[in-house]
């Protein structure tokens, strides 16, 4: 019996709510992309979305030309100003991420994903530098340098990979970020502005990042790092398997950037994990099961103890740098599938959603929260078998006795496992249709949806008891609010069909 | 065992579909109203609605005015406009019921209802023949005349019932019926009349509608009834409490018209049930429950045999015949509440909105159809006990051996009962909040929603096999789609977390 | 040459957005109301709507009934609810107005407008207060006390009127104030309360309040008074045509409180004119033209001098209180008519809404405004003869010289006139469609767009100049925004057709 | 004066609207796009839509893969779908244009525009058509055969240019039809599918295409070819300038394809004018002003006499042949701009939407049309100089005598010409800002907006005269509707402000 205490123990923190990821920022263009995050918003509410490509070609922003004979840039921003629009319109903010490389000021070919984005550094500093400033520029002119200075601004994306950085040449890397986050201030010094943005596996460049801030004074508002789970990817066609470490090496790597830079002059600093998921692979099914929200559920109900954010990366499988997929359910990042399906992890969000401001308690498989007008939420998972050896226990019994109000409490439990709120699991009993008609993209819709119960149940001494058998990889919210009777007096349900009321 | 034979029986008709009930004309232009109606047609898809008053005072038709020192009479049609652009929009058409009397043309003061429809005959025949001419050339005028050739045109409601016209003066509506429906024809031939428009119990104006038909020769095109089940209303504030009769009762007032009229000139006339419900109160909450669906399914589902249609009343609870509803749930005939909320008897006409075109199977707990492209669709529900006397079978169960296309078949099943699918019962939990707030309200959006299960079965000889077994007053869908399966070769789900395949 | 200072006189008050007024309160229930309210505030954002009718049995909130032999009270907020949810849910808050009677509360059967509002004092004062305080406490509990304290509450509405108050009786006026009042603050202190809401003409009531308040020391926050300017209406049918005050009258109304309070303990309280208009007839066509806009111009931009708010009766046709409209223009209070046309008066407060917050100049036919981002609002009215013996100047001009910043202003100017911007007079040209057809009411949404012309003027000395002639009763909006010339150097208009470039 | 006769000439055909261009075709996947679409289709109503890039590496259908040693190829049709989900949920209809070819299957690396075309011969043709089949027979299974048999199916695009076809090797095009056209037919007899889709000037491929027809006799159900009226581009950065044909020369293009084939076997079969525009470069301004309407309006108004029809070429900016663009307005084809803004030659096609189905009249600077229903719409333009010599008159007047029904007449007339119904002028006196602020956006929405006037006119022995004075480049509407006058008899505007009525 877990005895949740009346007094909280304090405010539940929403780090997690701060940041999403999404792919690559022209993608905000799309239709199905600003339908999800309109959706995304109205059920969990993020604050900041974090992309690749801003520089990138497909957003046109840096753009030389000849002119009398001479080399001009201009710097355009027609799709980037229609993408933050989108942004601000459906209620979530940039957290600009610069890079990559606009192919007109590349220093060479490298590129990374389907979609090309040049991973060199920049063939002319100055130029460089302009393009940044006259980016920073033009937002804080359409946007207003109030709105501005609350988006974080990251230098580049996981340097410390050959994929994403020529070389990962890490004094190279030190230079771009010296020169950008100079030119950040410059526009305005109330801009914030960090890095290096680090894959797992590479702490040493937290370290030299430590060494490059001692040494060079670079202005640095914030460190960012990311976190990963996955083994190496074993391919087959269209997609990736991996091995998966427990979720606890998570919260190690969110735990990271503290603990290494805990003596240097960058200790102090707020700490963003800019990406994490399970799986870094864009093509592992994982991603669309109950297993991705069982095993991550302990990940976002406890990574506020280690960072100022963590950032699933990605939001949406609207996302092309595996190239276009070839079927609907094709193991994508997204929350959501193409055309706004919801997966697993999406209710596990949404269900965070539905916290209260004050923590009361958490455990190994549950977090209770309450709410300022007394409801309180019960969020509780089933515990995951990341080795898979064992399929994960089928019948996880939680027994509670929480603190509410009243005489009775409604209860609402609301749950998604292998087989209910599963649109992977029900797309897999259709046959697996890489391309669901209409009809079965309804019948999608609708097998999304979790699973819902109702109750009414005593309150005793101020508490009510639960006992919650979970089903495998099971996520489930129960909501207890305070009944308030307005059942008149004469109600008599025996009379329903006309019988004699009671004596 | 339910052996459902691979040959249909014929096509399944939808007289179920032909029409549905409403509350007085002038609320269509209500905002609810519209996004009720709205959501009815995407689920649904009635194709007439009928309601009442469209010649009362707060449509504001008929307009008496002094000009000049004598009467003028202006036909106005500011809101008969607005009402049926919003019907049209909605993808419904009007189902005309000319009545009741517009004040400036009645003959007493008699009204019926809290919004006080006047129900005596005109002071002037000749002023309410222009009131049905005017009326009727506007519409033709605004809509086009192979448009309202499509829309039945019923004369005046229950004249039987002395609440409806005074005194149940039958030569009178005879007199009102006939200066009517010559009045439509010489609108235009093509529009059709009919009557009597009467409640249960009077079927001896059926046979004086007929011998008025034999001796006077009226237009008529059609003969129309109503039907309820239940006995006497018990009241209690703000509700009535009524016995039911069983639903095969509401099979035989469908049929009633033909049987009594068979010998007569009006034999083989279309018949319209243009009401019918379990209870005739707007206030008895039978109508809230899955009773009330398990109830009907046998009505809905088999009524094509006896009547041309069958008009449930009514859609919404917008509706105010006996004042402003006082609570959420207040026994409204509503298949929707106020704000949208689905009631059971929703889903069961939502789920008959599934049926396949063939007729496959129907008997007391079922209906088996077939989609053109090889879905089958089956129907069933559990058995009520409409005298009360006991709660209903809780665990009924059906075998069936369906005949389904390919070697396995993706089942979907959706049910409300009691419990699931059922917002009246979870807002009975909720301690039956009068006017539920917003969060309370989304609850009640979610507690709506059908429970669903996703399965695959296989299918051998042609044949599924199902076992279904049904929750107290449980109506459930279950739909069998042949299963094209695109799994790829590849797919090998022990390697979800990387384990080895298998060799 | 009217020379516009650079510097502001100061802030430019809204006081002219406080309030509007509306029909009865449940027609907010319409679908035509809520989306006319929804454009309302997209194009100019009011802040309070105020209505009569809460308590009239059209809301339902007083429902008397039996129980167990005796006499008991509900209060419902079915309506309520759904209503003041419609209203926040457009972005605008209710100025309530506490009546009429409701009729199980009601001491007589004297009832005002088609939709007998009772107009009776109370039966019970013990039952009044009840009711009053059922609403608030409800209305807290809904919305937050927060939120409330923002709505002021109003006491009845034109007392002082025989058809609005059984016979005038301005002692039972003042015990129904005293003992509302009271209940309002013990509900809760912080709201605030006022009255008594008196029609022009009868400002002796003002000091008769007064007086009750010194005598009696009820609670008063705010003293509240209506301004028409119109005679005695001329009746035709469903028309009423009336002579007109000069617009000075109604600047005049609107400081009466001020002037009569000035040396009573009300003094110094704000005066809100909850209501306002030309003539206080519904029938009057006044209302749709473009006389009423330059008409009300000057007052709308003076009112602020005299009043806190002045709230223009009212803002939508969708009104009953003469009845159901007889035809799309029939003199309605509306800023918009049913189908949501925007009528000339509509676009003088749409102009006012682009008004900047500093008070450049303001004079007899102008008001010149600017916003804090250097954009100059020019505001300019024809003058009216009220009196009708000349149709008024067509071709009155105006120079300014206005300050702005730059080399260059952009000039946008937007006009509506007898012609232009003028649905009324369309829908004259096209015979007066009673009720217009879909293809008419298209035609008359375009002719209701304001004409708009654009240029770029030269900036000398920091000033542009600028000759506007305005046709007979013209209101124009002038909008002065500098030029920021992103002009490429290469650009040259002679090469369009691939001319040879200058050289 | 031009004499409108009362009796049509025939039908006026509605080739105009049969078909419209699109940039590459996953460029619907955009909101941007979306909105556009459904714009368009709200106002012109287009009935097909042809875009490039169906099998480009964009959509991704063409997918090789490696599985146990062998090569592969998936066909998937993730984006496809949403692409003709979105076209048919706007109310259009792919024309299908068969190309480019996807990497995996080209032999060669030449790529056309900035998103990189592949343009060389498939490498395999079993695999082309393997790809073809795949597409075609998904495309039926999703939508239906009858529906896709509506779709035309063209072969390629511009294959006799070098930047379209590598080396324009017309019998490579030749082989490359025939197995597409067969495979076509192999899939549905009832498919249509044509060719060459040539551009200007290169008519000996018509030739040369009846040549291998006659000798190879591959199935042919229609002929296309492109028209563009302007010469070589003249480069300056981001733009081109280029001299325009009188736009009589298009008329004599549409004219080619029947010109050309007259005597061979292809004689008789439908002409589709695949593209046609003034200018072929996509980054001209000419596209957005009022004297591309009013050039293209002869065009547009009389091109069905020559071909079965004839499509512009693009509805919207959004486009990225030449990369993102770098301003507002920079000459791109659409109709719309970005976010929606109506060009001038969007009203031409708007205009010409509200023609009626009989033809009455046409000449050098007007069209003449009647509905059904009575209304007559006059079309009329001012005539350009495309020399550009002189600037073209300003003040063009036509005098016309139209016959119409009744006493009088509503006669609406709606205007875009240099200035009015002109975004693009407004913005230029903006200061031509790259990419306009939210308000700035809101100005152009505004500009765009044609004037409008109206009256009303008498008849004449079933006559009304017009006389219509042009500005310069104005296109104008003007339409007679007879007026059936509702005024009521006591209407007296003399009595607006409550003068006497008349004696």
């Amino acid at each position: 019996m877990i005895h949740v205490p009346a007094e909280p123990q304090g405010a539940f923190p929403d780090a997690w709510r701060y940041c999403v990821g999404t792919g690559r920022l022209d993608l905000a263009l799309r239709h199905d992309y600003q339908e999800s995050l309109r959706l995304l918003q109205r059920d969990i509410g993020f604050r900041y979305l974090r992309g690749h490509g801003l520089f990138s070609d497909g957003m046109g922003i840096h753009r030389p030309y000849e002119w009398q004979g001479a080399r001009h840039v201009h710097h355009s921003f027609t799709y980037a100003d229609q993408v933050i629009d989108a942004l601000l319109d459906a209620g979530i903010r940039p957290f600009l991420e610069l890079g990559f490389m606009p192919s007109g000021l590349a220093s060479g070919d490298l590129t990374v994903f389907w979609w090309r984005g040049n991973v060199t550094p920049p063939a002319d500093s100055k130029e460089w530098a302009a393009l940044v400033r006259a980016t920073l520029t033009h937002l804080i002119d359409r946007y207003g340098v109030d709105e501005v200075r609350t988006w974080p601004i990251e230098v580049w994306n996981e340097p410390n990979l050959p994929m994403f950085w020529l070389d990962t040449d890490e004094a190279a890397y030190h230079r771009l970020y010296e020169i950008t986050a100079h030119t950040v201030k410059e526009v305005d010094a109330g801009l914030q502005v960090g890095g290096p943005a680090i894959s797992p596996g590479a702490d040493e460049w937290l370290t030299g990042f430590a060494e490059f801030a001692e040494r060079r004074k670079p202005p640095v508002d914030f460190v960012s790092r990311h976190a990963y789970a996955s083994g190496p990817a074993q391919h087959v066609p269209f997609g990736s398997h991996q091995t998966l470490a427990p979720a606890g090496d998570l919260l190690d790597q969110f735990a990271a950037p503290r603990r290494v830079l805990k003596d240097t002059s960058l200790a102090g600093l707020p700490v963003h994990i800019t990406e994490f998921n399970s799986s870094y692979c864009p093509d592992n099914l994982i991603h669309d099961t109950a297993l991705n929200a069982a095993y991550l559920a302990p990940v976002v109900t406890g990574g506020h103890a280690h960072a100022d954010s963590f950032s699933y990366w990605t939001f949406s499988d609207v996302f092309e740098e595996a190239g276009v997929p070839t079927a609907f359910f094709h193991g994508g990042f997204g929350l959501l599938t193409h055309r706004q399906v919801r997966k697993p992890t999406y209710h596990l969000y949404a269900f965070l959603a539905r916290s209260g401001e004050e923590l009361l308690a958490r455990g190994d498989d549950h977090l209770v929260t309450r709410h300022r007008d007394g409801r309180v939420a019960v969020l509780a998972w089933a515990p995951v078998d990341a080795s898979g050896e064992t399929p994960g226990p089928d019948g996880h019994t939680l027994r509670l006795s929480v603190p509410v109000a009243g005489a009775e409490a409604f209860v609402r439990r609301s749950s998604v496992d292998e087989e209910r709120g599963n649109a992977y699991t029900a797309w897999r009993h259709m046959g697996s249709p890489r391309s669901p008609r209409p009809a079965q993209l309804d019948m999608l819709y609708d097998a999304a949806e979790p699973a819902r119960s109702h109750a009414r149940v005593p309150v005793t001494g101020g508490r009510a008891e639960l006992t919650l058998t979970l089903a495998r990889h099971e996520v489930t919210l129960v909501e207890l609010t305070p009944v308030e009777d307005e059942t008149p007096p004469w109600w008599d349900e025996r009379r329903l069909l006309g019988g004699n009321p009671a004596p």
